[in-house]
């Protein structure tokens, strides 16, 4: 079968994930992916037998690729040409530009949360507006934290008709592939008050009502959510109540941190490893089951993100949306994680 | 002039700087410290002129000091038998017995944070209770985190009349001098929700309303708070005003982090260390100017706290207070910083 | 075919990493892995579908797993009954103990690194000496450390006849999925001088002459070598001639950091998760191209070890040393690494 | 009495720190000491009232000092005007155009080891070169690790008449106030082989012969050396011997790690904490008494640098060696050291 034709332009640290999972499903394809030059990096498209497109257009950069011995199919335009929807993974600043190449190739485009709602005017997560993405040009993904945001707020506002939030976000400061970015021994508070980061929820889902505040400290491996929801009164939940909600929420994982002995984030990368998706991934949200307590109508709970990978499931699902080929969100994410499972032999 | 006679029970991390503070005093005197054994410690107090004793009453733990060049004054009890007051400076989990030996020494004690409130049931923070401790007979200073919040929420709570308030507490790992502990590159919620942290205010001031959640991260400089704090109606405070009001605070800092390039905590203890009391310490609580922010009735704030030394200056309030020789927090709390200030040439 | 029938006993770290490497192989299979109980760890066992026993022979022990929902088929007795070899992935301080059992059982062991040459009275490392291990009733895969050093200083030493060589250790403090260990923010020198870990390779290639100092530093990543060698008059290398010596040897990968932009272990992990074996991990060496340099006898060099995985390979070539079915090294790493990345699809 | 006038140009980590080291001597004054513009740091100089100048001398960059509150003394022409030597603690790469300002003012000058030799023509280390000091026009005092350098290694040579050294650079990665920098969790080769580092030393003590790697790593502390030393033979010496020797060397401390618990670089720091000098600094060399090995004519060792202040009184010793106040080295460390130990009450 001949699926739908996808693009990607950017072969990063989110592009090469993305490229993977596209590959991964039975109802579409990747027809290449794009590089800014020769590098290391095009080794990876190589061997996976990705065709290899260059990000400008003129034939001077395109010849470059050449020169260091790969093929190279074309500059960006030919790639847009042959495809059906772009996934934009481009570093950021770029959006207002690539934006209109996307729209002058007349295909449909995929931001990532880099990019600013206001680009798209529509966002994207799974469990969260999936309908109202239906057949739309294009959407953006938001972003690592706020996608965790999505997974376990969408459900519990669904339950109970309406939720006040208020989360401090403990990021990680560089990625484990970045050695330029400090502190090496430090707390940094974001000096914006609140932040943007958990407002950006209510792009998708704006019946929640959210604040954050956020702070960066000297660790590499996931985000940490500290949490606090006030539920409306007769909300009928216990903690175990909520517990058994998102037990059976599609990509989060309820783990008791003290039994397993996970008890910080380097342990719950570890576990990632072990199931065994690429990079060590993990496309799920954790959430510590003796770190989520109820008292009265107060939530509090703590979850971690893995920041390079829990949005790539997100972005299947939002070409299936976009395609307008799949319209039950619950739908695409058991058939988007299904191939992604057997793609890994997991 | 004699002043009051300040025994301190253990020598180290907290002991030393009390220590310290007591000798800046002009109504007060340090009449002998502890230390288990002969040990590199040991050289501080010698060059000091703080007599030793040791923590053990035998007479071969009192020798080996001796063996090691060092004057040993005697035993715990010999310290006792002459001071009017005893600061408990040891590590924890000695605290029943101690007090049991304080109190045959019929001496007034003053126990550290680690210790539970019940140990005592009574608890000190000179902003929030001097007057409460008033020729009490011991007391328990509270610990770094709660001396830290009780700086910037009872004057909040002064003006308010009630206070409810949230704290997400980003907590260093490990002292700057400690080398065992982790983690490396990994943050840890501390999987009791809500932590304990937040409500021992309630010690000193039970009539703020306060929860907290905590986590540690890899760093070893400073607590950093995330704060959230609900005013009631008719409060008439403005963003200015909060910080207004803390300005005037004692033994609070404000100042603006982009302004001054003081944007994490590495650069708060950089301007600790430039204002150069000893082991580059920091009585003062860091309040980001640029990270205060009033929405509405809800209060955001993140404030840095210098665990290893904000606790210092309360202790020689405390012991004011329970000797009853200053009825008047502001006035012990100027009379303290001062003479500190003076001590150090700053 | 029936291959070579491996126990795994200890099914952690590197004993989980050791049967993936075992399953992938043709000429041998896993019959058993063992754990000390119920817990996490056995679903990646169930899961690649690992015999499961436990590693005492007592039925309370054994039924406890029965307890958890997890089939255990019987204890460590049972497994090595019915195997060839077993792989000791126990934790330190087994040896001996451990030891005794595989001899009552009679077949042929593998320990790790961890244990003392002493136990074993014979040492492995693929490319020092392989023919040396053949048909042995047991012998120890060296260190990480010890491994990569004699992937870079075999090759030196048969070209030049001689070889004298100091290596300073920058050794990782933990492993990326241990949080308990420190330090945090300091350097800790291995205040054995010199230390244990370079003379180690001379328990598998006693002619090159070694010694090393170590530090620990607060990363996880990787181990790092700083490695002077003084190579003997008339040994005709130039820097280059040292390099493709090295682009040749097996499992020693040779990069320009420069112009890869891999300038740190960070990079280099990085390289190996795109590599796409599981756990992300890296059997090979990593050299610093532009960190080589010979002036006039003496070699300078960088060297990067991946402490999780270098040795894994290394368990698969001396199982077949010891059941004398391949006399040849290079044939043997051949063999087992090409197997390796077609099961990992790379 | 008045003593030798000197101007710091550029009052940051190194400038604070000579500023404060000068005004401890009896036989030097602080005339004034440069700023680029207000800021926070010139309260420190306000504090302990040293002039302050503007780094320009343009009317409008001086008049920027009153808007905000500070009293400016002109501009740098002004200070040098006065000023009998100058100090420059100014970033980098302003060495040239520096110097052509300190000689037409003529006067005499001092750069730091951030500049390099060829500036000055002339270097300098307290305990290696001091007499050929005595009376130049200017001179450079060497970076912190070359200063470390030279402080064990000159004695070492003094006696065996020869040396050849190879030194590990363990490098801090960022000053304990930069939360800029990374890597976070990497360990870094500089790749250029040998390293600058150690070939420095040769600018003060050319006899020496030596070479260097250098790493950096993740803690903000301290730099760590690990050193290889050949001793000609009949050099007489024995571990014990070589300890001795240092022990007798002014500014090294020579600690049994394993017996005062004094494991890492965190513990160093924390003992100079307690020293008490302003910033915990620690301007002598820690050696690890149990790190310091001679094994035949080979002598290995570890060695700790406090990079923010081991320079500092050796810009003192310089100004002396400059002005050919004191012709004896010895007697000049003495004065200053003093001078330094009771200025801070030490």
């Amino acid at each position: 079968m001949t699926g739908i034709k996808v693009a990607i332009n950017g072969f990063g640290t989110i592009g090469k994930r993305v490229a993977d999972a596209v590959d991964a499903q039975q109802d579409m394809e990747i027809v290449g992916v794009t590089k800014t030059g020769p590098s290391f990096g095009c080794d990876l498209a190589v061997r996976k037998g990705f065709p290899l497109y260059c990000t400008f257009n003129d034939e001077a950069s395109i010849a470059r690729f050449a020169e260091q011995g790969y093929d190279c199919a074309g500059g960006l335009s030919d790639l847009l040409a042959i495809a059906d929807v772009v996934i934009d993974c481009s570093p950021g600043k770029m959006g207002d530009e690539n934006l209109a190449k996307y729209k002058a190739a007349d295909i449909k485009y995929i931001f990532q949360g880099g990019e600013k709602h206001a680009l798209t005017g529509l966002s994207y997560s799974s469990s969260a507006n999936h309908e109202q993405n239906l057949n739309a040009a294009g959407t953006r993904v938001v972003s690592c934290n706020t996608t965790g945001l999505s997974r376990t707020l969408v459900p519990l506002y669904e339950h109970c008709g309406s939720l006040s939030v208020e989360c401090t976000m403990i990021r990680r400061a560089a990625d484990p592939g970045d050695s330029k970015k400090g502190p090496i021994n430090a707390i940094k508070p974001v000096l914006k008050v609140p932040s943007h980061h958990g407002p950006d929820v209510m792009t998708v889902k704006p019946e929640i009502n959210i604040n954050s505040l956020a702070v960066a400290v000297p660790t590499t491996l996931m985000h940490l959510h500290s949490i606090i929801a006030d539920l409306p009164s007769g909300h009928g939940l216990t903690t175990e109540g909520v517990l058994d909600m998102w037990r059976n929420t599609p990509r989060v994982i309820v783990m008791h941190g003290a039994d397993n002995r996970i008890t910080t984030t380097a342990e719950v990368m570890e576990l990632a490893r072990d199931i065994g998706r690429k990079w060590g991934d993990l496309h799920e949200i954790f959430v510590w089951e003796d770190g989520v307590s109820l008292q009265g109508d107060r939530l509090y709970y703590f979850q971690a993100i893995h920041q390079e990978s829990d949005v790539i499931p997100e972005n299947i699902d939002a070409i299936r949306a976009l395609m307008g080929i799949e319209a039950d969100w619950r739908a695409s994410v058991a058939k988007t994680d299904a191939a992604i499972a057997a793609y890994y032999n997991l």
